[in-house]
């Protein structure tokens, strides 16, 4: 039975083989997330949610540092409220789900985004400039009626993010925010999810819809395709005069307010499986694991003596949230099986023979790593090497990306690059002509301009070979 | 300006005078809700959602330790799902709102419940007896398309819920857990919210649609009306059959398994105002207030002095989340109505004198008592006037609450009780043609029986005159 289990539970491809059969078979085994009945959408399992909460967790200690507070607003959204800013109705009006029976005559819109229910209310909450800044966040579900095809986590028709909106007196303050959420983002995604990511400004074609600039923060994954994990939008003033948000400032004089939003999805879930999985399965870093380690006595002759160290270990680790394993009927490699698929980062053995010795043996999920640690420093070892294994992921992650990455200086270096799935790093002249064309010719999108830009740039645009203007990373994308 | 404002922001009606005034005013001035543009939808602000997050927080706490696990599940249901369980249906279909767009041919559902959507994939995951018991809970957004009158927290389209579903392989496991979850609902409102509930059984013409029972935890209002604040349904196997979950006991034999569901929701905010406010706003129990105290600087002299005193005290007190109210051009007196009216637990006063007298003020928000502490004593004193205030203000509700339930004889008390704004504990035959008499006469609703029965009861009952079987409340509801 137990080699017929491990074959049916395991993944059954390689990751460098099959990347997109590879990620499927991850998600669902490693009970991550599940297809539902209801086409398009996805069940966020507990395996995922627990990292999910973990984000929610950090984020929130950070965004309220900043002086943001978490409210809810309505999923509901009044047609006439999407027509008010016109750029963001065209930009999401062709992925809007509506309300069958409202009576009361105007359809409603399921939200794909908050900006125009939030800022309906911000018109009449807003008075004087002591209201400002005013840092609103929600953790909601969003949908957006999708056509292609579904990918668990990273293109359903629900999925559960966080979007912050804030109203600021003037267009210097929202600029540093809009950065400052940024950077929280960047900070996520390198310190809980170890992460790597290109932190840069869209281009005008792929802002978001109604927005002054985005920023965003752009992962590339293994197959060389960009993932967008994050955005934070200036939107200007468009939105306030288009919702009449208005206030009376300082010198008793009428003002427009500038605004930006700020968001991240369970998308990023989807990144931490492309990025840190492997063959055995999910990989998940020591941070952002609800179970940081788990405990597998190994049960071959003085099981009692065997399962009471066990549990002494069990309540010792008690901060690291430790599973203990101590089903019956599956053996000790079924387990190792069964906890390497769902990536718990640590895995701690205990025999008849380790207890002879005073000590326990680990096992990295990262590398495979094994060591045996004496039981007086268990405590710290865990600590130490829970630490490793975090500080390895994102140091592994950091080099596979950059190997993912090429710098192009022309068309047909573009071309390969892209057809050898690697994400392309160019200079460009800002031109949407010649994004159109790379989009065109090889389906490839820009990601992001970096923050930093070299002061007198040189070289020429890699597509149409004038003067460039910008460097700018280019890629396929999720 | 400080007289007007404090006319235009203060309630202006009285508690026991206009309690339904009262109430909308309380929850809309205190920012802790407010009306969307969308009829019938509440935004919750961010007052209130602080609020839920301590709800959030306390019960989380408390299922995972049971082995409850959170999950998300989609929120559209296929239209065929609600039709599996016929009682189920039934209960929900009229409150059902649809989605207009879907090119799959079937209707979809904004979930009103998520029994029919999850228990479709337990269909699925669950095999064997090994996979039981399965524990899972969803924080989520609930759509009810109600038509009454819509009622801040309490009667809205959009609500915020929990919503735990287990699956066990015994009715006992079942019994037993259904009523465990019940008590952590009792506990939650109790020790977190202050909030005293009455514990015990749904009558048959009241239990959740599709259930074999259901227990429930009810409050009295101070007007006399029940509110359900959180119900544990045992579903017994009806789910499992129309779903098809089985699994294969120890035994070697397929069996059906049992199933609970269990839910809170956004709706114990309501039971917050209405029993702690007061004619000055709202009241916080401390233990489910994210800011525990407010400073306020008195600044009349050398206020360089006291702004300096009034910020060590804010790093002193860290750990209770004071504000520390310096805003520049409004009197203490404009700022203690503005914290007394969003229900701040405690507030601390600092002026030139208490400087000197190396002391601070305190005033409790539930009884305006006011106190000078050393300021040697300042942090054992912050939190054992804040014990007091949550001690306080859970036996003030709880005798409020006795106070109103009369205990009636006949037909004729129940009225006069009913009339008088009183909910009614009476002894009862159990049968539903006399819940029916009430419910056309008085439109009264039973509210639970307590789950602790008098053995051998010789009473008759109040309403049709024979033997009594059980003690049950009544009241007009929310």
């Amino acid at each position: 039975m137990n080699k017929d289990k491990k074959i049916e539970l395991g993944i059954t491809v390689k990751k460098d083989q099959d990347f997109s059969e590879w990620y499927t078979q991850v998600v669902q085994k490693a009970e991550l997330a599940d297809y539902s009945t209801v086409k398009g959408c996805m069940i966020i399992r507990a395996n995922a949610y627990s990292i999910w909460e973990k984000i929610q967790e950090y984020l929130n200690k950070k965004i309220k540092k900043i002086g943001v507070k978490n409210a809810y607003f309505p999923l509901f959204i009044p047609e006439s409220f999407f027509k008010k800013e016109s750029e963001h109705a065209k930009g999401f009006t062709p992925e809007v789900a509506w309300i069958a029976n409202t009576e009361e005559g105007e359809r409603l819109a399921i939200r794909p985004t908050s900006e125009t229910i939030m800022y309906d209310s911000y018109s009449r909450w807003i008075r004087s400039h002591r209201d400002l800044p005013l840092r609103i966040n929600q953790w909601c579900n969003i949908v957006r009626w999708e056509t292609k095809a579904t990918r668990l986590f990273l293109r359903t028709r629900e999925f559960l993010w966080q979007e912050g909106h804030c109203v600021y007196e003037t267009k210097e303050e929202c600029d540093k925010e809009t950065l400052e959420y940024l950077k929280e983002y960047k900070n996520l995604c390198e310190e809980l999810l170890a992460l790597p990511v290109l932190i840069g400004k869209k281009s005008e074609s792929e802002k978001f819809a109604g927005a002054l600039y985005t920023l965003s923060v752009e992962g590339v994954m293994p197959d060389g395709k960009g993932l967008q994990m994050g955005t934070s939008h200036n939107l200007g003033q468009g939105f306030a005069k288009a919702f009449g948000i208005r206030f009376l400032g300082e010198d008793g004089k009428e003002h427009i307010p500038w605004q930006n939003s700020w968001g991240v999805s369970t998308r990023l879930i989807g990144a931490l499986v492309m990025v840190h999985g492997d063959d055995k399965g999910m990989v998940i870093p020591p941070r952002a694991a609800e179970n940081k380690a788990v405990i597998v006595p190994i049960l071959t002759g003085d099981n009692e003596k065997v399962l009471k160290r066990a549990k002494e270990v069990f309540r010792e680790l008690g901060k690291f949230n430790a599973i203990l394993d101590d089903r019956e009927g599956y053996t000790p490699g079924w387990k190792f099986n069964d906890w390497e698929l769902k990536g718990i980062p640590l895995r701690i053995e205990i025999g008849p023979r380790d207890i002879e010795k005073k000590q326990i043996v680990l096992v990295r999920r990262d590398n495979y790593e094994k060591m045996s640690v004496k039981d007086k420093n268990l405590s710290e070892e865990v600590e130490r090497t829970l630490d490793l294994i975090q500080e390895n992921l994102f140091n592994r992650a950091k080099k596979l990306m950059d190997s993912k990455i090429a710098s192009v200086k022309n068309k047909n270096e573009f071309k390969k690059a892209i057809e050898n799935k690697m994400a392309v790093k160019a200079y460009w002249c800002g031109n949407s002509e010649c994004e159109k064309i790379v989009k065109n010719e090889f389906s490839v999108k820009s990601l992001n301009m970096p923050l930093d830009q070299p002061k007198n740039i040189k070289e020429n645009c890699f597509c149409c070979g004038k003067k460039a203007n910008v460097i700018c990373y280019f890629a396929k994308s999720y």
